[in-house]
């Protein structure tokens, strides 16, 4: 594992890199304000990051899943918290959604198989 | 207050009662199955229920949204946790769930003055 | 009944008249289509219609459901169709689309109370 | 006229001052970017509003729709330019946008008819 | 042919598998759920499995349209019917369905072929 | 560059000969209407592309969105102006809409390196 994640990660910093590249002051702050909102308030991020996931199954959105999965998987969410949110997303946004389930499922399998390989 | 509240409730009631009055199973079990997917787990049902409202927030779904509002202050979510939320929805959402937001924040004015009223 | 959705039926009637009042050729030809693509063909009006009416449940837009759930009881679907068509669209669309399920029941319970009334 | 479309504007003035008597910064920030990026630029502003207003009606938004109409009418968008606009949503966005092209014809000709009387 | 559409429904069952290894109660019942309610009732299957295609199409997602699009030519929809579902689709749906309606022609279109090279 | 979205127009060509090779004529009434609307009239024809643009960059639709930017660079669009686009699309539509932005902005990056390419 890791390769497919890795190399999600390294064509996201690529093409981030490449919009913010641009002059535009209001597409700087926009991406500014995107990582505050998942920033330590009185919400704990770990929720936060769900918050994040939840609405990214439901818009369908697999490069937002991607992320917000790696990043909850990050704040120590566990399988039966990522099995309950799943089940919310599917009821909310319908078998539409069971697509991104899968995916989201596959990118879990392979981060909890992944640290499964380093702690031996 | 409250007025506005209950009928919107009242009305849903009368409108689950007709769908529910069917003869068809499954619309009865999706009914059930969107009840249990928020009730006690691995995540707390605060915590459940504002996944149900980012969800609502997202998708702009007017309904949903009072809805889990009005679940979100009876699990005793504060003011706080709620702009966090709302600045979650709006980011990813875009300005287009505004006018959801706007009224999101009207409800939970409704509730948080009907509650000062009864405390006196 | 009937005073609700003849109501409704009025007010479409004025703003398409509204619309289509406009020079514009290519605005025009999109409503000549839209009538079209319903018309008889390979596969029957009634089920058409019904096409018609579990797109725009999914797609969560009231006056197409409207229009759709009036349109299907004129074609003599039947109840437990309707049931069925509305447990797909609740299935796919998830239950976000739970309030657009509400109000279909509410209108087709007005058009069979209405029905049942004139055949007295 | 007048008096619905101002309505409008009350209620909206009045949820946005709830909305942004908030202490969380990140909402008064995206509001803040909400207004920059239609502002002057490279692009007209007429056909920055232009561009809300098209991205408002794909998304079927009637409150964002109503912002940008009037916008559009204030910044000299005439008739001609609005059928343009209003067949490209129709087309991109599908019959699922009628009933906003609808709503959106019914308030530019209230404004138009508005300034007609204005002009007597 | 069938190269392509095997490979997506081993892969479709491989991950279904894993979504399905939880020990979560609430998605297996979506799942079975799922499945009920495109069985045999008052509407005939081959028009349950249109609805289940129609509403792939408006909501966009590319593994349900290929799903429904198999389900619909082993439930025996001709092409005439398919071009008719289609043409509906992209009514209320808009020119944001068209590479959808693209890939499902493509894959009807291998569909016949494979069927036609085994009556040979 | 060129080679990638060469490989996208000659792939967008086959399919919609395919699906255009059908019988049935309202869905050749309806790719005729897609391209009339783009047309001369009184939109400039590089504002009604960015119409376009900023359409499909809000109902995140990825070959939709690599069409219109090519024809806004054909328009001789310029890249200050993709900016501001960009910027009311990332607004109104929200985070969700960043990937179809990094997108958007690797190909614009491409068809500009290639035009420097031939003029040197």
């Amino acid at each position: 594992m890791g390769i497919k994640l890795e190399q999600f990660k390294a064509e996201r910093r690529r093409l981030n890199d490449l919009v913010l590249s641009t002059e535009n002051t209001h597409i700087k702050r926009f991406f500014t304000l995107d990582n505050a909102v998942y920033s330590k308030g009185a919400i704990p991020v770990k929720y936060k990051e769900m918050l994040g996931l939840v609405a990214s199954m439901v818009l369908r959105c697999d490069d937002c899943i991607a992320y917000h999965v790696d990043r909850c998987f990050e704040e120590k969410a566990n399988k039966e918290e990522m099995d309950e949110l799943m089940s919310i997303a599917l009821v909310v946004g319908g078998s539409i959604t069971i697509p991104h389930v899968r995916r989201a499922y596959d990118l879990w399998d392979e981060l909890a198989k992944d640290q499964a390989d380093k702690s031996v």
